[in-house]
């Protein structure tokens, strides 16, 4: 039944909410339900829309939404992981998690820039753009799919690829100097092989192989090199962890 | 199958935890899977306990957990109750409404402090142990049985009872003031007609009918007179609303 209601929503979608369904669906990593709400969530106010009833259409009450969704699933994460850390603890690292800086850098790296749709210049809008549309994002995912949903992408996507609390709480400052250290105790060559692209709408990605004796250990893609690095690098490090902790 | 198994459960239970299993019961309006997240979130740090790891067992983390859920569904109830309200409304409305002094009177009104363990005298706590008992049982409903009946209690048993928009944006400042200004208008006859009695932990409770013209319109009950007398005139305001606002 909800699948044959999902076939007749899928043939009734306009070719353009058919390639933004396609993207939404890979970020989220399960189908999006109402596009209305995503559509919301990437509406810029210089659009001045407003919805059937007059309010403004635009992503700024979703931001308030999913910064909410956000703090209560990081905070019952932290709970879980991390049994033996106090409140001011479980306080201090959701902050970090949470920060402005981290923010903008996932939402550069879903590069959610590429669906906004504004009346002014990309360049007017100022970095925080890119945090507010992914607090805006995850306010989306609760309207359209509930907690469960939204706590499950943040757990996929977010938790599982960014939330080391070993290098939050500053015990590791870089997997790559981690890395080269064990290599040259090894005595093992180590190689980070790069490919530059342009990703869809311009934001330059950099593509990167850790090689650890010609052998590729890991890949990462990120808005720098450095990021790309370091992010192959902590692959690198949880895939070889065994071997290193055993040193 | 489920109910087999909570017959099973319910006979292995000690008398005292019949006793909490049934207030907690009542307080949540459900039942409680596990009543070992409701006993730590009722108990102290002086109490020194730990748990099988080691790990301090009191509620102190608990509240962090708690608050952030009763933010996210604040959240989630404002934005789907002000659809005009922008950004700067919500975060202020919801600062309202988790106030330490509003979770202070929530944790005094559910009497939360009778099932506090602790080491310290009742009297050395301070005003805020209430607030964070609050906070810390919040966060055990949340481990216990999920988002969805952690939003369920606050929907039902604070949001609907307490969470009165009009009021809290400043529009209505007293329904007292209401009722009898409608009273006199009308030329009606009010009466508050109290009643006092001493709870079950010796914290002082004031019943209160408030009759008009001879005939009982509403009931409260809360932690002083006043509390009481502003309860039952809002419960009568809603009441009396069509007749109110017709005049």
């Amino acid at each position: 039944m909800r699948r044959l209601f999902n076939k007749i929503r899928k043939n009734s979608r306009s070719p353009e909410d058919g390639i933004f369904f396609e993207k939404i669906t890979k970020i989220l990593g399960f189908e999006p339900i109402e596009l209305r709400y995503y559509k919301k969530a990437f509406t810029h106010r210089s659009t001045n829309k407003v919805d059937e009833k007059g309010n403004p259409f635009n992503y700024e009450r979703l931001e308030f939404l999913g910064d909410a969704m956000l703090g209560s699933v990081i905070a019952a994460h932290l709970y879980n992981e991390v049994p033996s850390g106090d409140e001011g603890y479980l306080t201090k690292m959701r902050s970090k998690i949470v920060s402005r800086e981290h923010l903008n850098e996932l939402g550069r790296d879903f590069n959610l820039l590429q669906f906004v749709e504004s009346k002014i210049n990309s360049n007017q809008f100022g970095d925080n753009i890119h945090g507010n549309l992914f607090e805006a994002f995850i306010g989306a995912i609760y309207l359209d799919r509930g907690f469960t949903y939204c706590e499950k992408f943040i757990q996929n996507k977010i938790i599982k690829q960014y939330v080391d609390i070993a290098k939050l709480e500053g015990k590791v400052i870089s997997y790559k100097s981690l890395i080269i250290e064990w290599c040259q105790k090894e005595k093992m060559s180590f190689f980070f092989d790069f490919v530059e692209d342009n990703g869809i709408e311009g934001q330059k990605y950099f593509g990167v192989k850790l090689l650890i004796d010609q052998k590729i250990i890991a890949r990462a893609r990120a808005t720098s090199k450095k990021k790309a690095e370091e992010k192959a690098s902590q692959r690198a490090y949880f895939a070889l962890q065994e071997k290193i902790s055993k040193k």
